[in-house]
């Protein structure tokens, strides 16, 4: 049984505590958050108790692990509190926004041997586990393309993206580690280009709302990626791994099965509205592996150190959309 | 080379002519038709003369094989006409409305060794070769259940359904003869219930034009049928066959294949808006195969006698309607 | 709040103690079993309280409502037993597995208005659900033809089939109740024929483990429903409603999104292996709108009186597989 | 009624002759190749005659139109030929495989007012053009991001690839093609990388077998194009189209429509094995498209002009698989 601490009460803090309360191997003991009330309700809705200070988490020896969900700013630094009082760590991607300090807290955590796993949850999909299963089987043979698209139902609010680090180290990034991840490789070079077709506002943020990028992999294997923050139609991810000997495909989820016929179409229950609903199952399968390595010693991914290299792909991808050329990734 | 004579020249008659065109192995000679303008058109169209009398198709020698596609009541005459010529036979169904009629017709054929066919075009479509196929081949293990659906996408004309032998002997009976096809095997007993859910007016004709047959073969395998005349959603059959070790679909056939995503929904392109278009494919296969046994000496199938039995199920289906109970089926 | 006793503490009843214990406006208090150890593990896990006898769960007055998963044999007794005590009861199907016993039953409860639930679970599926929403908002005219397959992996032993009540009541009552709850209609009639190819020796029982029923609506609306005990491929259930104005289908459930692309052949992932899996979110649900209507007094449904009735056409049913013919369905 | 001659008796000639003939606005008169005895066969199949030079073909006044289905080579020529006749031209791609030349001949063409039109067959798919129906009518808004794959069964011969002009210039350029005429702009920038994976001979050619593509409209729409010689598993080709208000798919073909269901897997029906299975019926609908400008003055689609945009397309591409950098079009 693994004593939890959860930092964060937000919305997403919310669905954390609510897996850390279902786990059958996880005691839920504290919350904390800057904000005192949204930490109270879930302590309240699931039978933890408030911390009222990251002191109060890390210093007394209550707890072995730490799912850190709150603002991207504050990750880093509970990462080192976490190594220093030698509590694993769940953290939320990014480690942080600034690669260069994400770096130095990987290394700060790896030198105190810290337990750490980064959330990057979508490996934790039930068909993209599928596809890496596949592609490590030999079924499809060596992998020579990968076609990941990203795209999300509506623009998120300016005030997010101001934040947001822009699409490639916000959004792409969860997919920079799927095809790290499903093809077993570093990309050495990406080259991306965006426009502002959802929100022309962006382009003060020196931000994309449409991009298209291509990773290299070493072995000549190609990777393309879309990504979209607005579809109109519902939240869209979908995933084609082609090998030398065959193709994968993780298709598009529907909301529901049922099919309307009527004169010349056929109308069947569409995507979800929004991410959450699509990737809702992955943050429980995450978390448990995370509580299975902890109890049972099983390796940790994605590692830190995966965290690292996805966000090294956003950055040469960065420079890519105002560069032009294809960049090589520094990891 | 097969020299051909065409009977009728309706709409169906020039599918039939277009078809005896194209195959390499038959000469389009003559095409007669009560209607001489009509048969006209499309001795212009298609390089064949026409026939001023059914003794000018027949008496000559002119002609090794007959293509029967004229109205129902003279099939059985023409059938004959050809046994007595010496001249293969391919006749659309039924031979007679009349089952006595029809079994008369066969033993007078076969006592002259006419080589001839039924047109139940269904048996040369592509999926539904297929689905005979695996059911052969064993890979489903033996057959426990058949579903097939067949559902027109509107009323007939009422003078149409006054003549056509109500929905079992003109609609179900192209299912009769794919169960027994794709079973191998013939049912022993029918169920069958009916409504006049589309047309009221069809209570006048003593027809139905929704209905709902089960069948029963000697091994205890069932099949179930659905009928209906009018779908609004355009035209559409399917059949499943489950085995003892697994199931085989020939799914719906759909008119394209783009999607169209929209909030909440995906919208297909759907079925084909008529029965023609659905089976088109499968005239010019059911040419070539007749063509194939008179030039190479296979098999003929659907023979004759699978038009009888066919019609035998048909009858005995009918009586079932209105009696309330699983009616004996008598060959 | 409402509090809630559980009673009968096998795989299904630890189905429905998880549930209550996640339901937020359910107190989960007792669990009571034959089988006091089965009960004490689910007293354990979900934080209740063991009962020792019936009377314990009734007598005290520490309960609201009552959830029975007991052995069919015993519900009929502790719907009673909850009517004496003025207690909700949420029950299996079958009230009782002979009809006239589980009508005086249902009496019983009615003259001291009990607010009873029987939990025919498929009513709260997410599909069939929007199947009844669309046919109820006349999107798709009146029904004429209902399409339901209802089809399980592998034979249940002999010892659960020699109690079960045959294919018709423990099977094919679900579909039963799903053809009446989608259509809003009674059935009037109904023909039942069955073999048995999966387990010969279910003869000895009386019983068949594949058949075909046929059910009419006295609008003359048609209902088939194909019903086999051992696919070999998974779990199988489906459902078409083709209405005036055109056709709605629930499609089967597949476990999984990844499809493998290899020479001419496309490889999804299949069903489920088994119907818990295919079913388990319905059980939720089904929970959730009965302790919504202990709440907020919306409507039962389904009621009681939809579980006999339900019954009355297994029972004609039953009827039907012996004597060849329609039956009336008495209710 | 058109007359018309065909120029090159290869595979894809014997397809154009079948279309010719089946046409009935045409009259197909005369055949011509290098090698006598091929153009004979289908002389001799098709009721044509063969012309014993080139001059036979255009110096008497005995044609209207030419389709000009020889070697690559050859098309300039042909197409120079035809506008010094008079006669209307029907041109397989490229004009010239160097875009100067072809350059020169389309001007030649223009300035004698030839009739012509580049057979980019594609246009003439039934699913593509309701794609660019969708997108003309405005139904999914302004186009923002496009996904082509372009994908083939397997490894064309050395030799052929020796005379290609590359990946880019033969294969991708359709897609080019399909790209400016579904969006209605031109792209202004590409973006190429490639690899030599299924044969690093082809490196000896400067040539590669899968290649990633990104073209950029002026719009700021992007546009991604996966290309590979060689799948394994078919022939595969599929757009998608995303707008401000929704998306469209013209999906994968399937060479049918039977699965099959085993223990936790879904056998579909395949990919075709080949292009040719999966675009033959645009061959006729092209044809009939060329032959109803030349007999009602609808314009001509897909023009010369657009046979060199696409051309355009491919030669930037083709410098940006080794510039590494986003390449301006030079139209």
């Amino acid at each position: 049984m693994q004593r939890f601490a959860l930092i964060g009460a937000g919305f997403i803090g919310t669905v954390h505590a609510a897996n850390l309360t279902a786990n059958p191997n996880v005691d839920f003991k504290l919350v904390y958050d800057l904000d005192t009330k949204r930490a109270a309700t879930i302590a309240a809705s699931f039978g933890a108790a408030v911390a009222h200070s990251v002191g109060e988490v890390f210093d007394d020896g209550a707890i072995d692990a730490v799912f850190i969900a709150s603002s991207t700013d504050t990750h880093a630094e509970h990462v080192r509190r976490a190594a220093d009082a030698g509590v694993a760590a769940l953290c939320e991607k990014p480690i942080h926004l600034d690669l260069a300090q994400a770096t130095e807290t990987v290394a700060y955590a790896k030198e105190r041997n810290t337990l750490a796993m980064v959330d990057f949850n979508r490996r934790f999909d039930r068909d993209y586990a599928e596809l890496k299963r596949i592609v490590d089987s030999g079924e499809i043979g060596d992998v020579e393309l990968i076609q990941l698209s990203s795209r999300g139902p509506s623009m998120p609010p300016l005030e997010y993206i101001a934040v947001s680090g822009g699409q490639m180290r916000d959004q792409a990034v969860h997919f920079f580690d799927l095809a790290r991840w499903i093809s077993g490789a570093d990309p050495v070079e990406v080259f991306a280009t965006g426009s502002t077709l959802a929100e022309p506002r962006l382009a003060d943020y020196g931000d994309v709302d449409t991009s298209a990028v291509t990773l290299r992999l070493a072995s000549g294997a190609l990777v393309q990626i879309d990504c979209t923050r607005r579809t109109g139609y519902g939240y869209d991810e979908r995933i084609e791994v082609l090998g030398s000997r065959g193709m994968a495909e993780a298709r598009r989820h529907r909301n529901g099965n049922v099919s309307r016929y009527t004169a010349g179409k056929v109308t069947d229950d569409g995507l979800h509205p929004g991410w959450f609903e699509r990737v809702k199952p992955t943050y429980a399968a995450a978390l448990a592996a995370f509580v299975n390595a902890l109890e049972n010693g099983t390796p940790i991914s994605p590692s830190l150190e995966d965290g690292l290299k996805a966000q090294a792909i956003a950055e040469a991808a960065t420079r890519s959309l105002t560069s032009g050329r294809a960049e090589p990734i520094l990891y």
